[in-house]
Parts: C-alpha cells; structure tokens; sequence
C-alpha cells in the first residue's frame, strides 16, 4: 500500500477494495459490516436495511440530473440493492464557502422531487460550510433506511448454470459525465441514467430464492462488479459482448474518449443474477418497467475458468476481465 | 437572505437556522423532518431514532480527540438527545488525494476504540477520493440508527418552573480547537471534553416525563440551544451566570482571544431540561458519571420575560443573550 491516498483509491476498483479490506473492516469488524454489501442488514424484530453514500461528482449539474437527484437515487439503489425497500433518508450537505444559493435551491428541488418519486422522506439532515478552496462547490451524503423485502440476496448465493441479466444500457452515466466535465460537442447526446431502481428492484423480490444478488455497476462499472461476484470462488462468468447492450452514442463516444464502457459507471442500472429457470420471467419482469426496457440476458455462470469474468467476443475471441485498476475516471458520483 | 454561502451559514446560528427554516424544510417537508431535533424519530412497530452528521474539523487531531472520536461520539450523542439508544452507525469518507495513509490510519483506530466504548458497531460505508485542493484532508459523515428509549423530549416540553442543568464545563472543545488550530502556546492545557453521552443520557431516561428535553451544545454553543428553546414562546430562561460551570483555563483563553465561552462548542456535554421536582435527582443521576462530575443546575424557566434567554451575571446585572450571529470559529465540527 503506497503511504499517501492517491485519486485510485476512490475509483471502486482494486485499491477501494484493498483500503477497505486490509484497514476499515480489520479495524470495524462485525457481521453486518463484513457482509460488504451495498447496504447492512441490521438483526432485529423488523429487519432493516441501512446504507450510506456521499456524492463528490463534478460536474454537479449534468446531462440527466444532478448531484441532488444522484444523492437520493444513489442510496435508494444501494438499500435496494441490498434487498430492502428504502424509507427514511438523512442529508447531509457539506458546501464551500461562496457556493450560490440559486444552485443549491435548484439541488434541494431535484432531492425533493427525486425523493417523492421514490417514496422516501428526508427526515434527519445537517449542513456544513468550509472556506472558500476546501470543497469543490457542494459534496452530499445520503444515508438510507429501509425494510428488507429480500433476504439473503448474496453473491455467495450465486451457482453454476445462473443467469446474468443487465436492467438496460451500460455505461451511459460514466460517458456522460467525462464529456460534460470537459465539454465536448454532443455531450447532450449522451444522457446520465441516473434513476431509483426500487420499484424494479422491488418487482425482482417476487423470485425471492431464483434471485441470488443485485448489484448497481456504478464505480468500476459491469465488469469490476461481475468480477467482484466471482473472484476467490470455483465460479466462472462467462459474457457474451454481443448481447451486452450499449447505446450508440456511449460506443462512439467510448471510442472517441479511449473508455472501455463495461468499466464505465452506470447509475440506474442493476445486474442480477438469477437461476436459470427463472431467468425469462425475471427479464420480463424488468422490461415491464420504463427503466428496464433495454435488459438483456447478457451471460452465465459456469465453472469453466474458476474466479475469472471472461467476455466472448463480438468476433468469437475471448478476453479476461480484471477489476479496474487505477482510476478511470475520478468524481463520477 | 444573500445570494451566495458565506461561513456564517454553518456556524449553527442565526444564518444556519434561516437556511434550514427558509430552504430546506418547505422542500421537504415532513413530520418527522419538522421536529428538527437531532435526531428523527421513525415511526414503526420498534421506533427508531436516526441521525446524521459531518465532521469537517480543523485541525483533525487535537487536545482530547481526533475528526474520528468526533465523528463517533456527534452522531452517538444526536441520537442520545433525541431519546435514542445509538446501536449502529454508517461511516463515510471524503480524502483529498495525498492524504497520508498513516493518519487515516490512527483515524479509523479512533472511530474503533470510540465505537467500542460507546456500544455501536459501524455496519455500512463509503469512501471518496478528491483531488488535491478539493477538501481539506478528510471530511467524515456517520449517520446513526438508535432504538427509541425517551419519547417525547421536545422543547415544547419545557415548562414554567422547569429547572436547566448542564452535564459539566462549557466552551472546553471550541476553545480547544481555537487555540490548537492557531497554535497558541498553553494550548494542551484546554482540552476538548469530546465524549459519549449514551450512558449519560441513558441514566437521565429513567426520569421520563420529569425529562423535558436534551441537547448537546454544540455549534453555537450553550446560549444559542438557550435561545432555540424559548423563541416564540411564552417562556423565558433565566441563567444564573455564577453557577455556569467554566474552568478557568477555558475563562482566560477566552479572556485572551476575546471569545465568549456561552457560544463557545462543546462536544461532551449535555443541557436537560427537568421538572422541579426531579431536579435534585437529575443532578445526582449526571453527577454519578465521570462524564457528568461538574455537572450544576444554571436556570429556572419562568415567563419573566417572554421568548428571552436571561443572564444575570456575577455583578448582580442581567443580559439578555440571542442566538450566535455569524461564524463565531468556523470548521470546530
């Protein structure tokens, strides 16, 4: 481990992990939090889901939303994500010194109308102000509650045969964010998917058992999360590229940028893995939501190369995926 | 109101409460929001206290803690002064890159051993990198998530005759941090009373209905929680300045930078409002904690003088105190 915090460690790839790994859950050990999901399910007569996230992305206002829109949907998706039906979000505002007041009502707006749509309620917050140079306009954390609908979604549920499905589109958020932050021409064209996926999430708690994890690529992208699943286990996931949709636009605009769109970050996408006989009712389920019309069955896990996430190529080649490494792209969220 | 965020806006004053009243609650409001208390109440079949906070202290180690044992015992103690038990927390990092991996090191330990202490195990988080120049080292949010024991405290609660007592010396870690940050010499002689108030709190739970209310002075200090008690009400609270406990580095640090102690933060100490009757009980169940050894009944709530905080000093003069304008020490949480 290098002795300074580098911008890698934020990324959501293998220096994230090693910090978290060899310092925070050495340090903060208990079950909930060894679990590593995206929210901790907490013991009790109702068990709750509880998640934290907070929102550095820059630019704050962007092609589909904001960071106010982000800061709900963001913790929405991972209490979701962990199988819980979020209800209760905090706030909690940390803003520079000279920041204006017109943006940040336009951001209090956006939380207001995202966390309507999502049926939640902000109902503990705080705000801080530091000098002028010691933010970078405004930085948000959401922390979440929720009921646990689903328990036991874990990648350690996974098996040999499951299929992987995509809710839509991968790595329009990641995309769209580079080509705003630096201006490029046609950066409209490529939209953020930044939406609360707790009503899809929710119609996939119907499967309970065939539905074996949930996860939104969002750092790191499809293919650290996919990696992430497998890795240290006798499992394989194997993609086929053909089947895995991107939009027009994020390819070439991928292209253009030299961005690999499966590392790029997704923000109203899910991956679930499901078995194999549920996994055409679980894909009708997802498209029958606006937000999941573009899934696909995108692979399936095999015990071919143990702790690998392999890509078949769209020309019958095949590629490792690895956890991204470094940062591809820093404050995406 | 201004047209940008200036630092008076997180000094926990007037400017804060005009951000929050003015902006954030007609966005979202809500019951639970509405109580403003430091923590939210949840309603459900086991209620639930939730409570959020960020820490953006500077300097990040100083006399008496670090931005870690803080980071703990704030959000530990909002849960307190909302009635709630604290059981677990989510833990959530934002690192400017080239932050030394050492210091981040002695923080976790902190929030460890401060965790431990307090009975709460940290069960979700997050971590964010940011460029050099885009936070000031680390900025840290906990949220918290307690089971309800004290329902009720409120500063409707309060009533005419009700007795304040503070749980020990005031303005100890605002004039900690001043004297640190700026490296005045003799600055290890005050340090901040930084602690966990849980079991303090806890013990005060078993006067129930003689409990009115709690809060923990912390930005703005012991006059300005004074202020938000009475404003726009009937009632009126007289404080007796000689029985306010200061100690006496605290009174000629504060002589010596021209701050003035009764807004000066504290991050250990708690104000309970009591019945009169309970009064002596309350003093004796604080004053049974180390925590709570200098703890003294300072004021009566009588109608004298309808809405004000009343001090009657030392000299047999009275001074009416308001609510902390301005950024009295920017950054002391």
């Amino acid at each position: 481990m290098n002795e300074i915090i580098t911008l890698d460690y934020g990324s959501g790839g293998k220096k994230t992990a090693s910090l978290i790994e060899n310092m925070i859950l050495p340090a903060l050990d208990n079950e909930a939090l060894d679990a590593l999901l995206d929210g901790a399910v907490l013991p009790g007569a109702e068990k709750i889901v509880f998640s934290t996230d907070s929102f550095v992305i820059s630019p704050i206002f962007f092609p589909g939303g904001d960071i106010g829109k982000l800061a709900v949907c963001g913790t929405v998706n991972d209490v979701a994500m962990a199988g819980g039906s979020a209800r209760y979000l905090s706030l909690a505002f940390i803003i520079e010194e000279g920041f204006e007041i017109e943006k940040l009502k336009k951001i209090i707006d956006s939380i207001q109308n995202t966390a309507n749509d999502a049926g939640v309620a902000v109902v503990t917050g705080d705000t801080k102000v530091v000098e002028k140079g010691k933010c970078d306009g405004i930085y948000i954390n959401t922390s979440g509650i929720g009921v646990l609908r689903a328990p036991g979604l874990s990648p350690a549920a996974i098996k040999e045969g499951d299929k992987i499905i995509v809710s839509g589109t991968m790595g329009d958020h990641g995309t769209s964010i580079l080509l705003s932050r630096y201006g490029y021409a046609g950066g409209e064209e490529v939209k953020s998917d930044c939406a609360c996926l707790k009503r899809l999430a929710g119609g996939l708690y119907d499967l309970s058992g065939d539905l074996r994890v949930l996860r939104d690529p969002t750092r790191g992208g499809l293919a650290t999360t996919l990696c992430e699943f497998v890795e240290n286990t006798d499992l394989c996931i194997c993609l086929d590229e053909s089947r895995i949709p991107i939009s027009k636009n994020v390819k070439s605009a991928c292209e253009m940028l030299g961005l690999d769109p499966l590392y790029s970050a997704n923000e109203g996408k899910l991956i679930a893995v499901v078995s194999p006989n549920a996994a055409d009712r679980a894909l009708s389920i997802i498209r029958s939501y606006p937000e999941g019309e573009n899934a696909a069955i995108i692979g399936t896990v095999t015990k071919d190369h143990p702790g690998q996430t392999v890509l078949r190529t769209a020309f019958g080649g095949s590629r490792i995926l690895t956890k991204l490494t470094g940062a591809q792209l820093p404050r995406i969220c």
